[in-house]
């Protein structure tokens, strides 16, 4: 069992590391690891896993809600690099029950959070529950609620029952700025959706563009609180999670 | 059991019929009954249905993979009449099985029938195993494998192991211009993409405008021969449907 | 002195001609003659002129309010064939007092002639001053107001003062279809718009798509009555020219 | 006349003065003073305007080019103000020539000075000649080519023979940041452009959406270097002018 003091010296220890060696961190220390890709700006890790593994576990949560841009993108990455990336589906009987009856878009009336549930954090605890470790692209730059994203932590949330899970984010530290000169450098296919003014990209009728000097989450359940802006996956970002 | 000449005798009484005459027919005819609808010009037999039934079996073949504003239309239906539609989503299983290993667009390289086998046929047999009669569509002017499309006929293709199902094809007569005529005049809501180019509508990636004076079929699934342009939902309308 | 009854000669003689032999007749029989290109399906004749002549003089009138995506396809069709194509640009001076004093959108108000007048029919004339005949892409079965199109006229609505003029329109007969086969089976480069249910293509503000079963001229100034839908070009085609 | 150290102790002056305050002070030091109002972001100076004068002139290069949407957003700000927008054309005659020989897309090939020669520096200066002073919306945080942006300059590229023409630059210190901060603060109407990932605007063929982290300037003649993306209207920013 990894304690939390542990957690904190490999934090206090890649405080200053690169992603890459984040990454190469998460990747060496365990056999069961697995990249979440999302199909944004997050490609950068992608990147850097086909260069560090020859076959890494990469899964996106295709929650059949995606922009069918985001699809084909999806799709491009995996012949690219070569790479599988495990698609994740939601439950189909759980989604007539709800879109049978509340329809296809009751988010916009009571909220995202049970169309994620079905759609994001089921699939996404299914395939966690085989891993011990796994790692996203999260930053502290993208959200008031992403503040204090550290590089590692423990997943409590998405944990199975009595087992342990490390989340590694090895974008923590680096701003959008940094992400996007990189993706740039180093020529890597990108979501086109992001030359038409999209920045963070999710479900299709759950993300919209931003406008010049906009943040980023603002194009993103734009008709909730900017405070509770998290998809469950990352649900332990927030102060009170069962809020 | 109805016998094929009880289905001649109701195809000759009905020769002449109008589409909602012959919907009356389906719906009087049979508890369980229900209508499919595409999101396509087909709205105009929900049209029909809601002014006979007060709350008609309606489903939608919920591939995930429909064009957005399809999603969006689907819903705009379901409140301009108040009614409700039934999704069918496919097995997630199955999905991430085909997906995980031949990516999100292997139909373009071996033909659309397994993907639609798992996002369509399943889907729809496993509904139409609960009912006695449905209603679709289809017309003879739609594909050159649908020129011989009956009004009334016995689907042996999609009926249960030992049960019968009949299938209505209320506007197997008609043209493109009489359903289109008459969504203008009774200013019926249309899918939004008919005003783009698209005349058939079916999944995003298997769909594609038309242009002037082209068939409506050149739409579908156009890398594959015009012959075999069934989903598989009427692919009792091929000549040798194991083909 | 070409008088009418050669005009009826000439129509008689041609009646059963094909578009090219019509074109021929005009680029033979005229020294000075010009090609309208309107950039919509008119490229046919393009087609025909960059086949018989080594240097056609085709023009088309840039209204400054065409689609983009028709300028690109003008200079498209310019390389593809070799070809100068003459822009007509309006009086920057003319426009300027109508869309100072009205704003950009005044057809929308009190109709489309004052703004054809000036993008369209002075550039127009001051164009075929300089020419004996002319050719255009029109057809019977585009509008209630062309269906007495003769395949060669006397033009006295755009002659200049003293001159005479003949208009020949060797589509005249064709319909639709007939024009879009050819186009398919020549692959001829067309305008990206028609396959985004566009057919008849003319200035943005005032073109749009039209749907399954909806006739082309739909697409045209739909905010006025369809029989007076002519854009002064071709005035004399009206009951009553002065309308 | 004005002096060049009359402009610098104004320059001193303005130097903390809102942009509102540096209007205030060209519309009241002149007569004839004009507002330059391209359709993007300086939406934010007609605004200022239209509250501080009743009938402020406003003018507009309308180089043919514009894209749709931003002809409507034109129209739109017009109506939204009750104020007139003079809209300036380029010389017909100069565009036949310029197009009829190099084609509607030269600039691609040759570079965007002898289009925008005709179609924005002609009708400018033919603007400008009727002034004393103008307003524009450049700043510094634009371009590279205009860093050193002042509040107020003698602009003597412009200025017709033996006349003098200063240049207020009211937004010159602030950051895009700013500018939009105040245009979503007042409620103001913006191109919707903005909101698909275009950040600076122009002529459609020579404007481009920028992506995450990009800089604005880089969606405008990207094909050329990026320290003289200067249309003509501005060019006294380069170092050398003549180059």
């Amino acid at each position: 069992m990894t304690s939390q003091s542990d957690i904190d010296a490999l934090n206090s220890r890649l405080q200053d590391a690169a992603p890459r060696d984040i990454m190469q961190e998460a990747l060496q220390g365990f056999e069961r690891v697995a990249l979440s890709f999302s199909g944004a700006e997050d490609v950068l890790l992608v990147h850097f896993a086909a260069r560090m593994d020859p076959k890494p576990q990469i899964f996106t949560l295709e929650t059949g809600r995606l922009h069918p841009a985001t699809l084909r993108f999806l799709d491009k990455v995996r012949s690219h690099y070569g790479l599988q990336i495990e698609m994740l589906y939601p439950d189909g009987k759980a989604l007539e029950k709800l879109v049978s009856s509340k329809g296809l878009f009751s988010f916009y009336e009571d909220g995202h959070e049970e169309c994620c549930g079905i759609r994001k954090v089921e699939p996404l605890r299914r395939k966690l529950a085989t891993v011990d470790a796994w790692i996203t692209g999260q930053r502290r730059d993208q959200s008031p609620s992403r503040l204090d994203v550290p590089l590692v932590e423990l997943d409590g949330a998405n944990a199975a029952p009595g087992s342990q899970l490390l989340k590694f984010n090895p974008l923590a530290n680096w701003t959008s700025s940094q992400v996007w000169e990189t993706i740039r450098l180093l020529e890597i296919p990108y979501n086109p959706l992001h030359d038409q003014g999209y920045i963070s990209i999710g479900c299709e009728p759950c993300t919209r563009p931003v406008g010049p000097g906009q943040h980023e989450r603002e194009g993103r359940w734009w008709w909730e609180e900017a405070t509770i802006k998290e998809c469950g996956l990352h649900r332990s970002n927030l102060a009170d999670p069962d809020a």
